[in-house]
């Protein structure tokens, strides 16, 4: 069994052998050359899986480790201990994900109460050889023999007083020679360096099933048996005089993306003094003023890593008296702004092909992009934290009910609309906010699906504030807000503060603008947007929506037309029901027309009326109160409001997500839906360019509910002088389990399907998303059972396989189907890629989220290969 | 084309073609000889579907009808409108399926003005023959020609009342004949016996698509496109004198069953006379003293046609003097006791084979001999009709609550608990009661499925009875029911009544007893029950369960414990939960080991806690009265009420069917799982034998969630002494569409599956069952989207093939992985048919349906053919 790696032998896809930090140095060894990176040997993750397993290292390895030093040693022209020219070395931890800080490290390793006089005749520096040793000595003693780090410091600080020394950097030869001696007798020090090696290397693996490293990879789901590996590599010192120095480099800017390199250094300094922060740093630009040849050398190197990574370098580096060296490279982490900036200029610089550029974005992150953010240089304090709900940033008065916010909003002023929680009633007072605070729910709360939908930031589920409707005040520990305090959120972050913290405006750049167009050549998935209003539709076809794959028709409903909605629903029979939808008719004939001359001629789908009716119905309690008040004050309207708390009690239902709703509706009260296709069908005739209507039915289970409910949209828009295939389609939302086991024969009676993947995952996980957030979401998270939210990223096992079950059937059932999705997951990048490679035609999602799904369909499709 | 057969060239397997009656004529002639049937022919079933496709006859059926007519005169011997000896002929309909009343029939046809005398020569009864031509010459205009039947009413009123006499069988051959030429000059009558026959058999045509039958097939569910058949047929006379007579006979009792013949018989009459009740008839077996030969050849031709059919046969039969003619025959229709009784007896006279003889039986229809009924005999007045919610007869007092049921149960009475619905909380009252009445709900409700499940008769959705449970009355029309009153209800029938009906208890007869044996050596599908007590599960046994299915343990909280497990819920903490759980436990322990004790060493599987917890709490509008009074009294309990109604807030559900519940209270509260755990082992190692235990999860949507709670029952067993394997096996319910979709992993958890049926079609269809019965159920059979309800039988092609999908993925997963079914649909025949096909090892059922599970069973075996 091989046990150990040398770093010219690996490359970076053994990263599962030899760990990242192996791999890279290994990578970087073969592209640069063996004297720009400091030489050493990996030990790999198997023999730390092996010695989890046995609790030993395994046969061999050990010998494997002792051949590998003689190498190093023999390529370094120095032996560890040698008194007179002493090689040091590193011991470090390097599992397969980076785990920073969790797992344990060794530096100087190798000097001895004799390698130390070597040390110091060599660099003729003799503090910095006995710091050197001091940091030695008390490392291996915390790290590899446990002893408390407290011990050691405490005895700096002994020492410090006795000499009357402020700094650690005061501390003199002799002091800390001392200092060395006072740790050595805090444990047994090893003087043998093989002894030190063999040690430290055991220490390392050890590491990885430390209480630290335990919760670390619980937390962020790395599974405990991979292990770590253990890289010894000899050690570069930054700090041996004025031309030696350290310091991190960006291939370009780590925040705007230019073609500049960027990064940080100093001069006489190892490479934990740059990111500690300990002393100013100088900007990477200034090495050509210290030392130009450095520069030069580190401009090419930075090029030639990316040339051959394809993408943005993350660099450490470190000179030794005028020499440079490579210590490490990664992928540069980036913001939204950088990546898109550096996807654009590598492909007009011809590093990368347009495919390979969209693929080096994170395309969850470009939100950042489209919602003004807290002005970054802004220093504030936060109040209290809760749940990113719906990205963005916003400031503005506090209001604590749906109708003071559309009141504040039509006088022009900007509020945040704080409740425990929302409803569909406050959906109003969402469009007039400037954002939305709630102290209960999560990420899929009624708030938070709302906001996003309609790009509103939101902060949902701060639990620290404590709102009292009653008084009109909002608590947060000591602070109390009332109604107009000013506060601001973020919703990117889940950030409250008072502070009046200024915001930056978002801006589509001309890059991304570059990125969006090229996406749209490569994908092959269509990009349409949930929208219910022309505000909406205006929106999303300024992000690229192609049409409208979702417009629900029930929040034509809400407002001031409740109460004309509330009377159909009141109504007493049929008969009335249809005077009461009359009235109804010509408002929701203006909203047609108004998506659709929005739309000018492009695709545009109507779900029919979906909610349960009582959705539109005061509440129960509200009413009772209004019954009791009404009797009290022997009031003329008890009788009318008797009636209605009658209905609203016999319209309440145990489980409305299973119950009167969707095509149920339609089934039970067609004069509902006849409507409806009567106002589709006149603002069509009225608008020129005509849409490309699709009338959608909601929650069909059953073939013959659709045969039901396209008989009568058949019928109704005939009447209007429309044609089913000349002037529009029907067809269904799938959204229930059944209706993906017999998607062959509901697709007899449609043509097309739209996935309704929030209701599937409602059903076929058996969650309902108003519950299941809060506690059930996070232990269930805790506890491995989910990654994250199945209303975040679909199911895959579960609710992606009956979708392609369902658009599998659907085709065999016609051959034509056209297939999309609508639910929040036609947003969300990794759903995206499932829906590609499950052949659906297109994705609608909130007109906010469409340039990530144009980016993320082309991604979908440059994972896939070339179209055909 | 072949549109027409003569009854002698058709057999029982052309039902399709011939309708039923010309199949079954057929039939009888070919197994009687053509002389015991009167001859005819069928015109054909496509022959009616193409005329309704053309509206006119097709190409070649006249010419087919015409030579048919030609070989009918031959073998009569007589020519249609011979005015020496007339044929009369019958034109009747015949559907595929029986739809009495609904389609035309013509009789006496071929009578005509001249043929009339040769009728009355022939008979020597001229009163007889112009009573024949009045009525034809009456019927042909109705039926055929579209006069109101009034005017011929009327006309008959007329000349009765003008010549004196009271009863149509006063009028003399000259009234009779006067009555026949005004019948001719209501329409143009057709003296031609060949146009006759036209036009009738274009009625009997049209008479397809009248609205009465237009109408019976919407209810039936029968397809408009069958079309029907036409019969012509020779007519016999039973009214021509004293040695003519018709009748009705069962080759067997048709109540009891016994192997006598039964049926009643009139001389001198015709057919209708038997039926219609006009005269008294004598009983079959005076058919002896009447005409002894005719007794014998009919007790002759009863045994043919039973040998033949191998069923027990009713049958139309006309003797014209002194000569026998068969006219039909069917299987009988019976009542379940003659059922059992004739399947018995068949086989003891090597009629039928054991296999043969249970095929016979309606499994679904034994109910009835499972529960008290009503005493046939007994004369009652229905005061309201509700929803047969839960079979078997009921009387008593009635109570509007459930703890006044459980006082009046305590003191011996018998009672009806009377509410609008049910909840959770009135489970007790169910105990105590004789029977339930609902004023709202339907089948599927809480109070039908409890009631069901306990066996107590129960009427739901009474919507008639206005309950006012504030007054304590309860109101139908003017009749106004007080606690007290005496109330009997028919939960077969969905019956209500004040009247003291007198109530006959069932009995197991030795022949049931016989056939349930038979159906246990023969049915490979295991039968257990379901049941959460000792008593259910004495009853199950009794009733010849092989184990408990399903013991829900959410029941062992109710009544007297619900404080203790309000205490769970309403804890601050795991520690308080834990305190509150150490107080249920040893109540806990009790009741398992009384169920243990019971089931003597049978499988018992047991699920742990699967409701949401608020089910245990008191109602939030409760609380919140409890809360207000405090305030206004400045009670002490005030902050404890505060606290409760804090919890009961925050436990509340949008959707509590997809909330917290299930395997996610064991995640979320180990402590309670860990208890219940407990007190099986405990209770388990008391009893002895011990139980075959099965601990099951419910719920289970992901394999770690079964992984977590498996481990978690097999550390507490563990303590407890008890080894997974030896002790007991830990399953799951498989009750969610994605656990069908990745059961072959859960199967690597689990040691069997339970499909809960009902929660799966809860989820696969999205249909509530609490919410979904009333309106939108029956609209939806009105409809034709269902024709049952989904909670009564499996539905197949959605949730039946989910069910299959995971019983064939689990078997992946694990080759000897055990699997039953618990739901409700573990009692429905045609279900069970469906699940012994699906390779399910046992059913688990109320312990009142284990009986019909039995034979059910069985009798998908047998439709199976024989095991390998």
């Amino acid at each position: 069994m091989r046990w150990v790696y040398d770093f010219s032998e690996g490359s970076r896809d053994m990263r599962e052998l030899l760990g990242g930090k192996g791999a890279n140095v290994a990578e970087m060894t073969r592209v640069l050359g063996a004297e720009r990176v400091p030489a050493g040997f990996t030990i790999t993750t198997e023999a730390c899986v092996a010695y989890m397993r046995d609790g030993r290292a395994p046969d061999g390895m050990d010998e494997q480790v002792r051949k590998a030093l003689h190498r190093l040693q023999e390529h370094a022209g120095r032996t560890l201990g040698d008194p007179s020219d002493p090689l040091l070395v590193s011991v470090r931890s390097g599992a397969r994900e980076s785990m920073p800080g969790m797992l344990d490290t060794v530096l100087n390793l190798g000097l001895n109460d004799r390698s130390v006089e070597g040390l110091a005749d060599r660099t003729g520096n003799e503090r910095f050889a006995w710091d050197s040793y001091r940091r030695f000595v008390q490392m291996f003693g915390n790290v590899v023999r446990d002893v408390e780090g407290e011990r050691f410091e405490d005895e700096i600080k002994r020492v410090k007083r006795e000499r009357g020394v402020q700094l650690d950097t005061d501390l003199d030869v002799d002091a800390l020679r001392e200092l060395t001696r006072s740790f050595q007798g805090f444990y047994d020090f090893p003087q043998d360096p093989a002894a030190q090696l063999e040690q430290a290397i055991r220490a390392v693996f050890d590491s990885w099933t430390g209480d630290r490293a335990v919760t670390y990879r619980r937390i962020n789901r790395i599974p405990d048996d991979w292990g770590t590996a253990v890289n010894v590599q000899q050690m570069v010192f930054g700090n041996k005089g004025d031309t030696s120095g350290s310091g991190v480099a960006f291939s370009r800017d780590e925040v705007t993306g230019a073609p500049e390199p960027s990064g940080d250094f100093l001069a006489n300094a190892q490479g934990e003094d740059v990111v500690s922060g300990v002393r100013n740093t100088r900007d990477i630009a200034e090495l050509r003023d210290w030392q130009p040849e450095i520069h030069e050398q580190l401009t090419g190197i930075l090029r030639t890593l990316e040339a051959h990574y394809k993408d943005m370098q993350d660099c450490e580096f470190t000179v030794e008296e005028g020499r440079l060296y490579m210590l490490q490279t990664r992928s540069a982490k980036r913001p939204a702004q950088a990546a898109v900036r550096f996807a654009v200029d590598a492909v007009g610089e011809g590093l990368l092909a347009r495919e390979e550029a969209i693929a080096t974005i994170d395309a969850e992150k470009l939100d950042a992009l489209l919602h003004p953010t807290f002005d970054p240089d802004a220093a504030y304090t936060i109040l209290a934290q809760g749940v990113a709900a719906s990205p963005g940033a916003a400031k503005g008065a506090v209001v604590f009910t749906a109708s003071e916010a559309v009141e504040a909003g039509e006088r022009g002023e900007g509020v945040i609309l704080v409740r425990p929680f929302t409803e569909a009633d406050d959906v109003a007072g969402f469009h007039a906010a400037k954002g939305i605070l709630t102290s209960e729910g999560g990420k899929a709360s009624h708030a938070a699906l709302v906001a996003r939908g309609m790009g509103v930031p939101a902060v949902t589920g701060a639990s620290d504030v404590e709102i009292d409707l009653a008084t009109g005040e909002a608590r947060v520990g000591d602070t109390v807000l009332h109604a107009g305090d000013l506060i601001a959120i973020d919703g990117t972050t889940g950030t409250l503060t008072v502070d009046d913290v200024p915001l930056v405006e978002p801006e589509v750049s001309e890059h991304f603008e570059t990125v969006l167009a090229w996406c749209d050549e490569l994908r092959r998935l269509g990009v349409r947007a949930n929208a219910d209003t022309p505000d909406d539709a205006l929106r999303a076809r300024e992000f690229g929506a192609e049409g409208i794959g979702l417009c629900r028709t029930e929040h034509m409903f809400l407002g001031e037309r409740q109460q004309l909605m509330a009377d159909v629903i009141l109504a007493d029979d049929e008969e009335g029901r249809r005077a009461a939808l009359a009235k109804l008719r010509p408002l929701q004939q203006e909203d047609f027309a108004g998506l659709f001359e929005a739309m000018e001629g492009l695709p545009v789908t109507i779900r029919l009326l979906d909610p349960p009716l009582h959705e539109f119905l005061p509440h129960r309690s509200d009413v009772e109160r209004a019954v009791e008040r009404a009797r009290v004050e022997c009031s003329e309207d008890l009788v009318t409001l008797e009636h209605t708390l009658e209905r609203v009690r016999a319209l309440e239902e145990v489980n409305p997500m299973l119950g009167m709703r969707g095509v149920r509706l339609g089934i039970v009260y067609p004069e509902i839906y006849e409507m409806q296709v009567i106002a589709i069908a006149r603002a069509a005739k009225a608008v020129s360019p005509a849409p490309h209507l699709e009338i959608m039915i909601p929650l069909v289970g059953y073939e013959r509910e659709l045969e039901l409910m396209r008989g009568l949209v058949e019928r109704v828009a005939h009447d209007e002088g429309l044609e089913r295939g000349r002037d529009y389609s029907v067809g269904t939302m799938i959204e229930l389990p059944r209706a993906c086991f017999i998607a062959d024969h509901i697709a007899t009676q449609a043509d097309f399907f739209s996935f309704g993947t929030n209701d599937l995952t409602q059903t076929a996980l058996g969650f309902s998303r108003d519950d299941i957030e809060g506690k059930i979401l996070s232990r269930y998270i805790d506890t491995h059972i989910l990654d994250r939210s199945p209303f975040e990223t679909i199911d895959t096992p579960g609710v992606g396989q009956m979708l392609r079950m369902g658009a599998w059937l659907g085709r065999q059932g016609r051959a034509d189907l056209k297939l999309g999705i609508c639910g929040e997951h036609g947003g969300d990048p990794d759903s995206i890629d499932f829906f590609h490679h499950s052949g659906l035609d297109y994705v609608s999602c909130s007109p906010f989220r469409v340039p990530i799904a144009r980016v993320a369909a082309a991604q979908a499709a440059i994972a896939d290969g070339p179209a055909i």
